[in-house]
């Protein structure tokens, strides 16, 4: 790990990157100011770097490339479906789209995508549900549940289907105590051991082809998880075992990124290294369906502090935008790395401050204890890694949602 | 407390009221069979009860009366902003709305309320936020921190104000890990004991009129936390001291409503009592500012079980609605009651189900063990206490944000 990523080095933060990081003292992403976006946009305003996107799928594929088996990357709407970050995605060749409610399919196929570069993994689907989503033959439609393969066996008999299934283990983002995606018996997901043979038998006696296997294993994992992401891996073997004839093998998503200065980015290698030990020939292709590794360290949202105050032994920012803007601080426990839009002093004070949102509720937190410069009235904050689950989770509550959402090109060279 | 308020009893549940329980053998609200609403309306659907509104209002008052001091109630506009209910509440007599937001107080006005009945308790105020508010210069307008009151001073010389304090000291309801609402070092609310001099002087050289005071207490408390709320009220009393010929008063809301059978509904003639010790005579007016104590219970969430199926040693039942219809139980681990929307037969067997929404996340659990009868698809269950930071708080997240709101108003008799 170099100073850099460390965050010691004060002439190079942690979190610099190729489009981001100051120029001229003003912090830019793909060669814009962020002062000067939020002059023209006002705040609160969300800014999606599109080059990173691109680089971040680029990557992904990079290294699924030594995997040896044919690969497909999926770009899981929910984490953010801005229309340009789709269309860019597109533009750059991702194999589909992964999707969990009818109405995710819909803004799918209107951004472009055929039926059939389209997955859907959702989970207590009604029957209005499912009738929406069969009028799309070609969908490639992941079932949850036993329920869920009967009623498509009723309603499209001989219909190709994958099946979602649950190893009973999960693993989740390691300062995180809500996000426990898949596994253990707690989880809603997916069919279980005791559930499988069922269902593999009702799938042959009503005539359903299974053509994939669907797991997911986690989320905003690092290198450090990748032995819990093997066990998980091992569990999933005998379900795959099932099935010698594979069409495809969903291996999910949940590849993190660093939040802050002490994570290191995921050893992608490492990740492909461990899908290949397992899964090679396991299936004719593996497919991956990250959503956050492409899009939520190419987004950062831009607030200006308001009110700042000691009041008790902390230091308080007010900011203009709260939990209704970006859930993630207070209701996940997951931080945004915030950042003044200019640049610190070179041997400037920073205080340790903690940021408070505009939400009338005590919780509404967006990062304790940051370090930052002194700031006042007007000074404009990025809460970097603000790409996914922000927006796509927005609410009006206190009325306090209005915010612009903008994305802009690679800088020209 | 009564063996219908334990929940015991199978023929009396503990969360039946006038207004709400089985008619021939079908869930009603004010006499609206929750199938017949659904059927027309279709689900997710939030109902609420006009006629339980005004009601909760009325006991309210009628427990102010004892006061011996004028009193003044203000429904606190976030917990639920559909129209109907404000204009029932406005139809009632309500004094007026308590907002936190430019955009709650334009919803307040036009809902046809004065200025003058608009209390303002917001936090991170920006000079934009004070510049929409001081557009009405009859708002009743409570500041938040020393900033807010120097800026006040510049726009709006000899203003009226109100201050909010923060006693260092809260209270929560008794399940809820989350809302630390008021109090502690840790609270970004209020003026804190060591600014209030500082606050007081200010105001007085900038030639500002401090008429009120404000202090929020908590949320969700009942009977067995009023020795929490006494202490809390004796650390506000150094604050009150210090302003000898105060015009308000205004205790905050934070009233709390059963939401289990364990739950004993507050005892709101002991909640009076400790009021007027300690504040009888500390201004000419006690405000208080009730959200949910007046709409919670009456509204509840319609939604239709689809999955039914037992994974691991769980027993699910989907529904058609997640989080981001009604966020509390995931993020705020509050709980909404479901109810079976058809009668259980008299001795028929329930079972133990855990309701999970159609959210593809782990944590989207509407309720964990609940006990039901056996429900199949298509089933409705009723959740619940779901009329207070519900809809008000929804959002669109996964693309499942639909639903529909009603109001219904008292049964005819």
């Amino acid at each position: 790990m170099s100073a850099s990523q460390r965050g010691s080095s004060q002439s190079a933060p942690w979190w610099q990157r190729p489009g981001l990081g100051y120029q001229r003292s003003h912090l830019t992403v793909a060669g814009h100011s962020l002062e000067a976006l939020a002059a023209r946009h006002g705040t609160p305003l969300y800014v999606y770097d599109l080059g990173r996107v691109v680089a971040n799928l680029q990557r992904l594929r990079q290294a699924l490339a030594e995997l040896g088996t044919p690969h497909r990357v999926f770009y899981a709407l929910k984490s953010n479906r801005h229309p340009d970050v789709l269309a860019a995605l597109r533009q750059a060749g991702i194999h589909g789209l992964d999707t969990c409610s009818p109405g995710e399919v819909d803004l799918a196929r209107g951004a472009g995508f055929a039926a059939n570069r389209i997955s859907f993994t959702g989970t207590s689907l009604s029957d209005r549900d499912l009738d929406r989503l069969l009028k799309h033959p070609d969908l490639i439609l992941n079932c949850d549940s036993i329920h869920d393969l009967e009623r498509v066996a009723e309603r499209a008999p001989g219909h190709r289907v994958g099946l979602r299934i649950n190893p009973g283990l999960g693993i989740g983002y390691r300062r995180n105590r809500m996000l426990r995606y898949a596994g253990g018996s707690g989880t809603k997901f997916g069919l279980h051991r005791e559930q499988f043979t069922t269902a593999l038998r009702i799938a042959r006696r009503r005539g359903l082809v299974v053509e994939g296997l669907h797991f997911h294993t986690g989320c905003g994992f690092l290198t450090p998880q990748l032995p819990v992401l093997d066990k998980i891996f091992r569990a999933c073997r005998w379900f795959v075992d099932q099935l010698p004839a594979l069409r495809y093998l969903n291996v999910g998503g949940g590849l993190g990124i660093p939040l802050v200065p002490e994570d290191a980015a995921l050893d992608l290698t490492a990740w492909t290294a461990l899908l290949r030990r397992h899964w090679a020939g396991a299936a004719t292709e593996i497919w991956s369906e990250p959503g956050d590794y492409l899009v939520k360290d190419a987004g950062v949202l831009v607030l200006e502090a308001n009110t700042v105050e000691t009041k008790g032994t902390t230091r308080y920012v007010g900011v203009n935008g709260g939990f209704s803007v970006h859930p993630e601080p207070a209701f996940y426990d997951l931080p945004l790395w915030p950042v003044s839009c200019r640049a610190p002093q070179p041997r400037g004070r920073l205080e340790t401050v903690t940021i408070a949102g505009n939400i009338n509720e005590a919780l509404d937190i967006l990062h304790a204890d940051a370090r930052l410069p002194r700031l006042a009235n007007g000074d404009l904050l990025a809460f970097l890694n603000a790409g996914g689950y922000g927006a796509a989770m927005a609410s009006n509550h206190c009325l306090r949602g209005d915010f612009t959402e903008i994305a802009v090109p690679p800088a020209a060279r």
